[in-house]
């Protein structure tokens, strides 16, 4: 199987990307890999293989790369002889945050017909900003996390009950994220969230709160991972984050009730069907008395959550093989035509 | 000021987006214009202006004309000595339909730096879906006509009042909408609507609604058209819509009360701000007792709705001088090079 990862992005994940597509390198050991690099300029780069280490592009190597443009089906390098096709084969978007969680990619490779695993632009949308994200949710009868929103432009005379957490609409990881114990601390929590988004939602901060993490796609049929109880801790400094993203080993299934478990499955198969399909995601979730709450959609979790599945890289072969096409559209100028006959040819 | 007109698609809407970029044309008489023609398959041509003509497109003509192809930066021909820049100006997209409503041109514009005129790719997916218009405009306040939704593998025994609307959740125009005066009816409507999504919105068909439209768009303040009270019959017609498409004489400023007229524009304001800021929208509202509702947003309308405009061109003009720009994120690879100093430069 020829797959191409797609990695790095205009995106404050830009690093940690880099970290989830060296992992790949080792968990998708049967299949061709080629590696795609999107610098902090939009510029496209294709990697050989035993250059995949983080100081290759930390340390500017990666320009000395050959540089890949996007045309109509085919990445392709630009020579002497002009532009020279790269069959490259199905994109991997491992591209965390902007440009590759917010429609960007997934646009861009849809348009040009290269097939990918990504969630589409109208999930993307969706899954990225976490308002709609709940709007999305709730219409579908999945609950979510309570919250408000703020926009930067209205007052902050609001009554909360604390602690609350703050978060901008946008962004993935715990950037611009605050917990705020009381009033007093509000105003510089929201001032650093509303540096990265004019929105931010506003959340009841539940201390101790049972966390469970759903992963999956569909394939011919669903294929979830284990329910995975996630580290507790509040956020994840630097070194952690590192480990989370760099993650290729196995974990064990939450300890939870057969029940519970249902719930959460069912849960996830409801938020991802059907826009989500050509993707694997993660959903998190939150329990409270009993009941299933999404909290977030990560729609490209780092290293593709791989160590939460069984048979990753089968399930990565099964999915290429199950990408939604999209409906082709025929166009045979009859409008015009009519219109042409009615006027004497004269539009 | 330089404009290039976008138009074309692989959309339903092709056609009508060739006769809304050839009014346009004859509209913006001070600018210098570039025409982009996207054709049915995705392929980007530089199009003489002499040769905006319907039957350039409809014949095959277009095929002759410079291919492009669009790298960081520009828009490029492709020649013997390799890739060669165009200096073309701000985008106007005039893609109705898929492609240019649904976040894809957006996304191609922004990820390669060119400054355009269209909604974002947020904007573009709640906008093009018609639910999502729906749960979006609701988060805001602003009130919709009422609908329930159904999906294609739901059951439908569903319980109704007659007479209905039924539309596909996406697609512009009236493309698969039905009206449904009898039970009996049903079930034809919806196969026809399921043809072009697997989601449907049912709403009451509400016989001699008033209907507004108000369109817009936020340059140093919002710019607003007149109110306009469209066309009221059940379906235009090919030719009628070549007509309202291809629109370009001014209409008169509908006969209602201030204070609805006042209503309908706060109603606007509120939808379009912040997240359609780039882009001329026009609302399209209902009102049932007295009471301004949200009915759908057309994110690309028909020769842009320049005819509302009492200075179409002088505004585009500011809108270009005001278009949003995108956050810059600098990528400093801090996080690698801490990990890169902790690990003593092994990963």
């Amino acid at each position: 199987m020829n797959i191409a990862v797609l990695f790095g992005g205009s995106s404050y994940e830009h690093e940690i990307s880099i970290v989830s597509a060296i992992t790949l390198k080792k968990v998708l050991k049967n299949s061709t890999l080629s590696f795609i690099f999107v610098d902090a300029n939009r510029e496209l780069y294709l990697i050989d293989a035993e250059n995949m280490k983080s100081n290759y592009f930390s340390n500017g190597s990666y320009k000395k790369a050959k540089k890949l443009i996007l045309k109509k089906g085919a990445f392709c390098t630009v020579g002497l002889m002009g532009l020279k096709e790269q069959n490259l084969g199905t994109v991997l978007n491992l591209i965390h945050g902007r440009d590759g969680e917010d429609g960007k990619i997934a646009s861009l490779l849809e348009f040009n017909d290269i097939a990918y695993i990504s969630p589409r632009v109208d999930a993307s949308v969706l899954s990225y900003n976490k308002l709609y994200t709940k709007l999305y949710a709730e219409s579908l009868g999945v609950k979510v996390v309570p919250y408000s929103v703020l926009s930067s432009s209205d007052s902050r005379d609001v009554t909360l009950e604390y602690p609350v957490i703050i978060k901008p609409v946008r962004l993935g990881s715990s950037i611009g994220v605050s917990i705020v114990k009381s009033a007093d601390e509000l105003d510089y929590a929201l001032d650093v969230a509303f540096e990265f988004d004019n929105q931010v939602l506003i959340e009841p901060f539940i201390e101790g709160v049972l966390e469970y993490n759903q992963a999956g796609c569909k394939t011919s049929e669903f294929e979830l991972s284990i329910v995975e109880e996630p580290n507790k801790e509040e956020f994840l400094d630097f070194e952690k984050k590192y480990l989370d993203f760099s993650r290729d080993g196995k974990v064990g299934d939450a300890d939870i009730s057969a029940e519970l478990k249902t719930d959460i499955q069912e849960a996830f198969k409801k938020v991802y069907a059907s826009i989500f399909e050509g993707s694997i995601i993660r959903c998190d979730f939150f329990v409270v008395d009993g009941e299933v709450l999404l909290n977030e959609i990560n729609p490209i979790p780092g290293s593709m959550g791989n160590y939460l599945f069984e048979d990753f890289e089968g399930m990565v072969e099964r999915l290429i093989n199950t990408l939604p096409k999209e409906h082709r559209i025929k166009i045979d100028y009859s409008y015009i035509n009519s219109i042409q006959s009615a006027k004497g040819g004269k539009v």
